[in-house]
């Protein structure tokens, strides 16, 4: 049976751009936010219906779209308000795809409160950005019983480019992007670390940019954060205190799976102490400033 | 005035590579090294001349590259012999390419014997690996003064496709490929970190391996090197020692810079620890073998 209905909770840049391409993609959209100018813009852009509470158009939905901040707000999303919650309001064996980036231990909780509501979950991190994300062109990493993919499958084509399918058990999603975020927040932290070497030495951090983009030290990371360094300019796309909350994350896993992260953990340190020094809400690339006793290049007008 | 001939001393890979490189162009090569067959296979090439001891030719060379493998040889190939030494055999003012990964301080030293016998440095390290160097397609990152480019135009032309000029202080070419070598060797060790973590989650490492690569976490280190994880082929490429030596390196020289090097300082107690575990002679991707406690892939026939 196709799916015709689809709700997104959570319409920041990824949740948006993901209710966008389900439009786009003909399914019935329906959204629902805090933010009262998100949900006008869904509004103009097709949906169905909008809400600040779900509740309204839950049993409407063929499937549901989460993409809150953190677990927190996907637990209270799903099961605030007791009795009345949105998980009661959906109909027996309504998919909900996870996508926020939550621990394995969290969405396994998530999985378990909704299967006591006759509900289906897929655990199902994003990534992309919010460019990818409005072309519905996600990745997404997901991890859940057969049935349930077959059942978002309408919906999984409309937002992704890519669907990596991690296996049945629910928590997998989660470590799978969790375990990319520890790469990804060692990368910056390592191209902070030697950026930060480099003009302590003496070396002009765009001479030493161009020498590593060309060679077998790049990263994705690296060419794209310290290219900020490089021009002074820390305005942030995704800030210090995001890879505080993630690295955080990878540090929760690894204590569940009793496993050492010595790399994760001291990039972890690395971005706390800048935070703490008053970095926190600046590019993740400012992580660079927790280096003393070196001179940065500033912004040019 | 136009370089005309030009002598290479050691012959592994990239010496080798660039040494052809200078045979394709135009230029009469002269070869030393202490490996026979490779003086048969230069020879062959189409070599000047070629010798284990490089004072056989010294009279004749309009330049020197430098391609052996650590600091202690080149100041064996340079000063060995005393009085009888080969930098006391070269022309006046005869431009010295040194290109092993060597510490600024030795490279500082190095250059202030060089111009005790009236002769120029350029502190030039290379990378691109075998297949660059046999194509005369080296990355050269050089520090010198500009008369000392200028000398080396023709050999430079003939090995690198892109020469890198860090500035006029000898020290910053061999400072660039150590925070070069930080970024690879923290990039390696991150991958195996995330892929360790993966095994110990359950995850597919083969699964893992193409989310990351098609994803932001990626690196060229992880994409190369996991590889080897994944098929559970150690063969090694660059051993696991190499960058115990490399690492070793970024850690004297952040100690000459009194500079912390967090990231790299654990990157380098783990492959030290795989090192002493027995994997030191392993491809550096073994580096993974030193987490404990998980099944990796094994080769398949």
């Amino acid at each position: 049976m196709a799916t015709k209905t689809v709700g997104v909770i959570g319409l920041g840049s990824m949740g948006m751009g993901a209710a966008k391409s389900c439009i786009k993609a003909g399914l019935a959209t329906y959204g629902a936010d805090l933010n009262e100018k998100a949900l006008e813009q869904l509004q103009q852009a097709g949906a169905a219906a909008v809400s600040k509470d779900a509740r309204d158009f839950a049993d409407k939905l063929d499937a549901l779209i989460i993409l809150v901040v953190n677990a927190n707000q996907v637990k209270t999303v799903l099961f605030g308000n007791g009795d009345e919650c949105l998980a009661s309001k959906l109909k027996a064996n309504t998919p909900v795809m996870v996508s926020s980036t939550i621990s394995a231990k969290d969405a396994k909780e998530i999985n378990a409160k909704l299967n006591e509501y006759g509900l289906l979950m897929l655990d199902a991190p994003v990534s992309g950005g919010a460019a990818k994300a409005n072309l519905g062109e996600m990745t997404v990493m997901a991890a859940g019983e057969q049935k349930t993919f077959d059942l978002l499958k309408d919906v999984l084509d409309a937002v992704a480019a890519k669907v990596y399918n991690i296996g049945s058990e629910i928590g997998l999603g989660a470590t799978v992007k969790i375990i990319h975020q520890l790469l990804a927040g060692v990368h910056i932290a390592a191209g902070a670390e030697a950026m930060a070497m480099a003009a302590k030495a003496g070396i002009p951090l765009d001479v030493m940019y161009d020498v590593v983009t060309h060679a077998a030290g790049n990263s994705w990371m690296f060419e794209n954060r310290m290219k900020h360094v490089v021009d002074g300019d820390y305005t942030p796309l995704s800030a210090v205190n995001i890879f505080v909350k993630d690295l955080g994350l990878v540090s929760d896993t690894a204590k569940e799976l009793h496993f050492p992260i010595p790399l994760a953990s001291t990039a972890l340190t690395m971005f706390t102490n800048a935070s703490n020094a008053g970095y926190g809400l600046e590019d993740d690339s400012a992580v660079i400033k927790s280096f003393a006793g070196i001179t940065l290049p500033t912004k040019k007008d």
